[in-house]
């Protein structure tokens, strides 16, 4: 096990009407907010009204962002700064899933930054001071209610790239499982793909010792397996959405990766690539990439985590032949994505055969020369995942 | 699942040499502390020596209590606030394992309290203000490192009691799995098996739909279950005493608790009273306890979860019928903290049969008139349970 620093500086309140909390947390730190949304569905699910009256009857004076975009991008990251310096807002409020919490901290970063906010995202500039900001977390999939990273996108560059600062984590998260009733049935299944994967990038580590880590992995990935099916069933199902939603924040607030190094990812580097040149969904690629991924990689020195992977969270018979566990493992991940009703490869969802090489290089580009420490990507790597992929 | 608020105020720094981090963290809240140690083998560690040269090469002046005992009591806390008072202390610094937090957490409190510190334990007044701690951890034990209670004894009246209050959470905890290297063999299976009763604790819950949070306890107690052993055998394991150390922490700091609503403990409260009258090692009477609690309250409403825990920690076949594997696990528990070398019976600990009783009622007294939410235990139950345990 490596050494770590463990501080998970944001509360949580989780459970139903919990949203009851927010006038009295928001007053904390402050008293003009930039209400941040998506498309729109917190209109037509009620969450906008609750919301909307609790702030009026707390006496706080709000302003709004909406049509933050699924893949969230810079330019409307611009057009919240503005609204939040013309109205000297001190407080960020986004109601929504990852993509409307990662604009509003890359919102409350760009505030005190007087140059273009993307130079943070690129790290031509450094994130130095950050509006306090609170979620109402509509969508379980990214984490962003309980981490202090946010992804941007700008479709200029074709570039879809991570910035984070621990200023950024979010003060509060408003958890309430039954907002993500409504949830349609694909954003379930990619929500969950994304905690799957969160969830991977952690556990396919390389560190060994880090046993406990490794073993809340297989927690979470079991309570995705079991509860994403039901949800999809039974999108009212309180247990299955309560579930998701806590895994959704445990899956990267630190807790498996404490312990773990410095350990860069592999599999969200390469989908984000996939986002920035066709704006798809973030979990979906993630889907699509995983068991292709995984079956790149495997090999003699890393068998023994896709052993420990196949036999603790597939029950896959241990006394069979490794190699063949190890496979059997990366099948089932595969048939339980498709199960969610995940396309399975990138051609479904629209991608072309000639744009993988240019990918590919971006990929490698943005992350210095090689993707992941599990096992770093080459290009050639790369390229061959999203062939695989096709 | 139920509601919680998740708050998880202490940061950690975790792993070798860590201890760098003292003076500087030390400095954000304090410049004159009270330096709280047990017996003195920090003195024979060296750990001693490592944070006293660190305090005074940070310009920060410090005072001492040493002698904390194994079950802290009353007496030893008032000694420190006299300290404290006398010397304007600032800053708590416990060195030591839970004892010595645990009597600094009451300190810290009492430090602000102008009557008897006791009635801060026994509920006659409430902890409103309490002095900063950050904590040296040496055992792998109570999670008090990560918790914001406290246990105390008061010899006087036989009683062991517990107190707690959001601020008397450390605001910082260093642990150093070295620094476990040189805890006696006795100590080590007492405080492996402290944190698997912790776990059982919020495991056995009678909350269905916690799934996750299942599945994490049960993740702390595969890592209590491979590296008790380990550290027996090979004291200066870093892996053993690594994941030993995380998951004393992570056993108590909410982890396994959120989730489960308002969980009244079994096994702690009739532990302690075997504590209060005999002061005996507290991890050691858990031992002994727990396979015989479980035995009690088995019954056909509560089998499942002991198939679940059979099946998940023990790798029991799950095609078995299922009291059969109920009793296995229950044997599987007995006959593992039998191997780490703790004491199978009460009367081995010289725990007389004429104290049965009297402890069962002051168990049954101290815990407004049952013990635990899980299936609440009269006084029959309390003294069947320690008639088995003899």
């Amino acid at each position: 096990m490596k050494n770590f620093d463990c501080h998970i500086p944001t509360k949580i309140f989780f459970g139903e009407n919990q949203i009851q909390v927010l006038g009295d947390e928001i007053k904390k730190y402050g008293s003009r907010v930039l209400l941040v949304y998506g498309g729109g569905s917190i209109k037509r699910t009620g969450v906008y009204d609750t919301v909307t009256k609790i702030l009026k009857e707390s006496g706080i004076e709000f302003w709004e962002l909406g049509g933050v975009e699924p893949n969230p991008r810079i330019t409307t990251v611009e057009k919240g700064i503005k609204i939040a310096r013309e109205n000297n807002i001190d407080f960020i409020l986004p109601v929504g899933g990852g993509s409307t919490i990662d604009c509003s901290k890359v919102i409350a970063a760009g505030y005190f930054y007087e140059g273009e906010p993307w130079d943070l995202v690129i790290g031509k500039a450094q994130v130095e001071k950050v509006l306090p900001i609170g979620a109402v977390l509509t969508l379980s999939a990214t984490g962003s209610e309980m981490d202090s990273g946010a992804v941007i996108s700008n479709m200029e560059t074709n570039q879809k790239l991570g910035v984070g600062h621990p200023d950024m984590a979010p003060k509060f998260s408003i958890l309430d499982p039954t907002y993500t009733f409504t949830v349609p049935a694909k954003q379930t299944a990619a929500g969950t793909a994304d905690i799957m994967s969160h969830t991977f990038e952690a556990y396919f580590s390389g560190v060994k010792g880090a046993f406990l880590q490794d073993r809340l992995a297989e927690g979470l990935l079991k309570a995705c397996i079991k509860y994403g099916p039901i949800a999809l069933e039974k999108p009212d199902d309180y247990e299955a959405r309560a579930n998701l939603m806590w895994a959704s924040s445990l899956a990267i607030n630190g807790l498996l990766e404490f312990g773990k190094g410095t350990n860069r990812w592999s599999v969200h580097p390469i989908q984000h690539e996939l986002s920035a040149y066709y704006d798809i969904t973030h979990g979906v690629g993630l889907a699509i990439l995983t068991p292709n991924w995984m079956e790149h990689v495997l090999d003699d020195e890393n068998l023994y985590k896709f052993v420990e992977y196949g036999v603790n969270v597939w029950g896959i018979d241990e006394s069979k032949e490794k190699h063949e566990i190890a496979r059997e493992a990366i099948n089932k991940t595969r048939e339980f994505l498709k199960c969610l009703g995940i396309p399975g490869t990138l051609r479904e969802i629209g991608i072309k055969e000639e744009d993988l090489e240019k990918m590919a290089k971006s990929a490698v580009e943005n992350n210095g020369g090689s993707v992941g420490t599990y096992k770093p990507l080459s290009y050639e790597d790369v390229l061959s995942i999203y062939k695989a992929s096709m």
